[in-house]
């Protein structure tokens, strides 16, 4: 921990500014007011050209000018100013620089270059920044706030990192009024030199962070940013936000593969494979982590419901059922014990339903502390505890009637000591949430918001939030990841890739690939290339007939629907016509490939793409005719470990085809697993190929065998 | 409309309750309370056993002491005392009741026998009556609120029809801090006489109201609904959202229709039948209900997106995309125009994004004036307006430096009237709607939800908001539904079905079942049944090889992978062992179906099940092998019209089979559509059918041909 660049950057005992004044609606003067007004106990330099003093503090013209060399400088500045201030700071031994200054790389080629020097300077002085295009941090185990709006005063149990400043500044009031709260937050702005990983990493060793979320436009370091979360989240749940995915499907590529792996289906794939667990909308972000920050670990599936309508209580159990929870029926016991706390026409199955009922106790104590209790659940969603909220409602008709009492003097009966509700899940060890229509106004949310119990405004949400639990369950549950060491490159595989680049081709003809397949252990089908039929009619007997026929031309890179492939070739006289026919349509004397045909009926996908930062990726999905059709594919990068290549198999909408199917056996999902880690390999030793189709990879009986394959070279196209 | 009884029950010139007291904090007072302070106009009679006077009006000890017959009456007694009541308002001639008393068909068999005695009584006496066992209603248009909690003072454009009376009652706050107003609301209780679908009918008819939403736990009247809707939704948006699915997929079915047709697929495909936009939360359909409310109608797809920061816009336009809207690049005329506006570095692009400025004018009004003038868009999306909202949050820190100003003086600037900034939609003709994470407190915010621009709590809200009028585009341009004469019953089916039962059969073999599709019309495979090897290689010739052979018996419904199929015999040899093969799998003397093969690669099914309200129930989805593994279907209730079977098809997400498809033409859609079609005409002719799987359908070059069918017959299982 103490060797992460955001350990001193997040603790520091002095700080110095650049760029705060005694304007009050300037963003350096609103950062500074943060720093001094939220109780942070350190340091303040504030550097100034002009002014005497700064916001009561003696100012210093340059950092030359300062006593001592602060900790942390902050640079609210002009452009311009940001690289000679950047290089006195270096002077005087300061190593650590938050730069909020906007006009870097995000404005172009000049903006780069002058990231790329202060780069160079922090190389050189041993010193790391944050930003620039960042709006600071927040840290509130030392009350420091370096951002420009207050910060609610009481420390948290939520780290986030964000690619926009936007989610740590305009958001205040929001988390708020909603009860959440940080432990640290950071702004990563355009990641010059520490980037998310950083940030990600220190939060994942923070003891007051308990669990995290990232709001993510792009990563850079993809693979870093995957080992990274996958040494996190097995203990601490991550959750993650990844906008910016619009562009998916407008990407072509030669290969099927690169058509269907979209940034928006990389990121899906990558979350999984680090144990990321993602989210839709900044709402179910905040909202899902502070679930995560709050409640204790789900142990199982069983969630309990406890409500005043049967509406809420029915979306309730919708919602949970779509997240994979169960709402179980309660026990004969339970329900008696239920029944002696309610009213005769209320519901004691689960949902409990008191209906309309101004019994609050029985809704926030008696019945979540009875069902909490019984052992028959391992989490509780309770709708509609109210207060002052549904008062304040009624208060403008009845005023008259109860004697024109002020709306204080209304309200003060039901002003109670609460807090005891809030410890439920404490006392229990079981998650609690809660799902009320009223907002701070009310006095139970109110006091749920203030210790750590999640209220969301509608009951389809609390559902969503207590869901989102089972992720982490089974993310806890994952099998280890253990990485194999990378085998060795094959020879011969390099000699068929050298001699391909030699004769100029930009793609493997498929007898090509299937012998670096093969090279690689991955089962290929039965296959001979041909120039002759006789030697056609010679082979097919050898293979064994029914056979395949196919053009084998790396000019040909997809073959189906134009009469290139004679498929299910029952005896010499159709294999004949079939050659004749195939050169025919491919108009030229074009070598034939004449192969086993594989019996099947369950065909996958599976196959490699580069993509910037994330290395080799590796595809599987359904193949065969529906690969276009369905697009049910995933995504991972390799290298693979078995776990991970594991889990992609069943991260498709039709993993039913890989059971027990219509009279098939299950396939071997150990040898399906194998050729996907096999295409990280082939990908990793041999460079020269760009992208790779396998497709399709027919389940034959259980065992895979890839029965076609296209390899396109690199920067050949 | 005058005939719907809802009519005068909304309308009422004299309401009498029975139920209300003195005692403010009983449902009855509340009601009654609500009547008498929300400025509704009308008289007001209490009817109460022993006091002279509630809330400061005469009452009555029984409605025979009433003057007059008040146009409504409501009820809010125990339950024992409805029926007298009601009974002594029939005698006196009132007739409309709203029944809020609890205690009837929800709780068992005397409570339905109760409900059906108020039915008989409203009968012979000419009255309507809503409930029991809901809250009441409100009528913005009359001020009148007969529910328990104040009503927002102004009237609004949103009518609800809800089953549940949580979401007119615990909802009131929340909807009032979004500015969603009602037209009308009314909570549908038990529907023991005036059911949703009258409501529906009303607010349809209702020209205050602009937009309908609907929540729903269950419909009885299927038919009605869907026809009732069907003449709404053209002209006017009606949003729904259902939960009670969550047992979706237990059901177990003979037929794969009947197991693929949970009750969440029923409603989702009736929804779609109806033209009825379906929301997943009770937040959507309140939000998106008031999108459609408020903004106009929208024209494209062109969406338009202001900001103050670039999270915030790549998030609104990643759900834009999501929910069919495009994003498009602005023209470099425009882009010129917005970039005279903004500060340098901030992207004239779309999204505009200013970068953190304080210059609200320019973003609530000056860009948007400026985009929305262009031509360029069909709707806009703002987000960050923020005004107090900010100001507010950095008060505390900025205080002593600005000297002091109490929060008001320090506000005081920022307080302008901004009604202007409402106006926008309207003068062009253009939906607007706003994200930002400030509530009331923010002027903005403020003045937008008081003028009826709708305001998200976040970006991707926001966003998915503007693609519902997408929604309702569509269903605008939907083909006009005309509903066919159903033809008559076909003699020879009829025949066909009679000797099955007098046979004793449960289903049909697959040979009589066809013979029923061709006789109305649908193609199925050539085939003849054969008793010997002979016969079936005579057949076989005359059919053409290859052929199918399988065993044809009505006991045997389920006969993949159990050796009951050969397909593609290619001769006589191979024939003649797939019959013995087969008698032998068979263990008996089975006849044998000789079938001509299909070629064709793309598989459908289509079936039909029986739903309770809804009458015969079409499926049509992905077929063959994959049928179950994906459950890739869609649902409809018959008859079904050409427009209605017609969009089942492209309801599914294989979708892209029915176009060319590797090297095969598109399918034969009118074709496709006159067996779903023809399904609804047979379950309708013939209902001892109790349901139908056809499957595979299989597309045979562009043409459907049906190659195996199941039909069970009804009362036999």
């Amino acid at each position: 921990m103490l060797d992460n660049p955001l350990h001193l950057l997040l603790n520091p005992k002095s700080i110095a500014t650049a760029g705060a004044g005694n304007n009050p609606l300037k963003m350096g003067t609103l950062q500074a007011l943060s720093i001094l007004k939220d109780g942070w106990q350190g340091t303040f330099y504030p550097v100034h050209p002009t002014e005497k003093t700064v916001l009561g503090h003696k100012a210093y013209a340059t950092p030359l000018d300062l006593p001592k060399a602060p900790d942390l400088a902050m640079l609210i500045v002009p452009t311009a100013q940001v690289l000679p201030l950047f290089e006195q700071f270096a002077q005087i031994g300061t190593k650590r620089v938050v730069v909020v200054s906007a006009g870097f790389k995000e404005t172009g080629k000049e903006g780069r270059r002058l990231e790329e020097r202060l780069n160079e300077i922090a190389a050189a002085n041993g010193m790391r920044f944050l930003g620039p295009n960042c709006v600071g941090f927040v840290n509130t185990a030392q009350s420091l706030n370096a951002t420009i709006a207050p910060m609610e005063a009481r420390p948290g149990l939520l780290g986030l990192a964000s690619q926009s400043g936007t989610y740590i500044t305009q958001t205040l009031a929001y988390l708020r009024e909603r009860g959440i709260r940080f432990s640290k937050a950071v702004s990563c702005g355009n990641e010059a030199n520490i980037d998310m990983v950083d940030v990600l990493e220190y939060l994942g060793q923070d003891e007051q962070t308990r669990a995290i979320i990232l709001y993510i436009e792009g990563i850079r370091d993809g693979r870093r940013f995957i080992e990274t979360a996958q040494r996190i989240t097995p203990v601490k749940p991550v959750l993650a936000q990844y906008v910016g995915g619009s562009a998916a499907g407008a990407r072509a590529g030669l290969s099927h593969t690169g058509a269907m792996a979209g940034p928006d289906e990389l990121y899906e794939g990558i979350f999984r494979q680090a144990g990321i667990i993602r989210c839709q909308s900044i709402e179910d972000l905040y909202s899902h982590g502070w679930v995560h920050a709050t409640q204790p670990a789900l142990k199982g599936t069983r969630l309990g419901i406890v409500t005043n309508s049967g509406g809420p209580g029915t979306a309730i159990a919708h919602n949970a059922d779509q997240g994979g929870l169960t709402v179980p029926a309660f026990s004969e016991t339970l329900r008696k014990g239920i029944a002696e706390l309610i009213p005769g026409h209320a519901s004691s199955a689960n949902p409990v339903d008191v209906t309309f009922n101004m019994d609050m106790d029985l809704l926030s104590t008696g019945l979540p502390e009875r069902i909490l209790r019984s052992g028959e659940v391992d989490a509780l969603v309770v709708h509609g505890a109210m207060g002052t909220g549904f008062m304040r409602e009624v208060y403008p008709h009845v005023r008259e009637v109860v004697g024109n009492p002020s709306l204080e003097e209304f309200l003060a009966p039901f002003k109670t000591d609460l807090s005891e509700k809030a410890a439920l899940p404490e006392r229990y060890g079981i998650p609690l949430v809660i799902s009320s229509f009223f907002g701070r106004e009310d006095n139970y949310t109110d006091v749920y918001r203030d210790h750590g119990i999640p209220v969301f405004d509608s009951p389809e949400k609390a559902a969503r939030g207590i869901a989102s639990l089972l992720r982490h369950k089974e993310i806890r549950e994952r099998k280890a990841i253990v990485r194999p060491e990378l085998p060795e490159e094959n020879p011969s595989a390099s000699r068929i890739i050298a001699e391909a680049i030699a004769a100029g081709q930009k793609a493997l003809n498929e007898h090509q690939a299937k012998k670096i397949l093969a090279a690689y252990g991955i089962p290929v089908t039965k296959e001979v290339l041909v120039a002759t039929e006789d030697e056609a009619v010679k082979i097919a007997r050898r293979i064994g007939f029914p056979v395949a026929a196919k053009a084998c031309s790396w000019e040909i890179m997809h073959k189906s629907g134009k009469g290139l492939i004679a498929l299910n070739i029952p005896s010499e006289v159709p294999l004949r016509d079939a050659f004749r026919s195939i050169r025919r349509a491919a108009g030229q004397t074009v070598p034939i490939l004449v192969q086993a045909m594989i019996p099947g009926g369950r065909e996958f996908v599976a196959g490699m793409t580069r993509l910037a930062g994330f290395g080799p990726c590796i595809l599987f999905g359904l193949g065969g005719a529906f690969t276009e059709a369905f697009r049910d594919t995933t995504l991972r990068s390799a290298p693979l470990s078995e776990t991970e290549a594991e889990e992609m198999l069943f991260d498709i909408r039709a993993k039913a085809l890989l059971g027990k199917f219509r009279g098939l056996p299950a396939a071997d999902t150990q040898a399906l697993t194998r050729i996907l880690q096999g295409l990280g390999v082939i990908a990793l030793r041999h460079q020269e190929i760009a992208e790779i189709d396998l497709n399709p990879v027919i389940v034959a009986g259980s065992r895979p065998v890839v029965a076609d394959a296209l390899f396109i070279l690199k920067g050949r196209n």
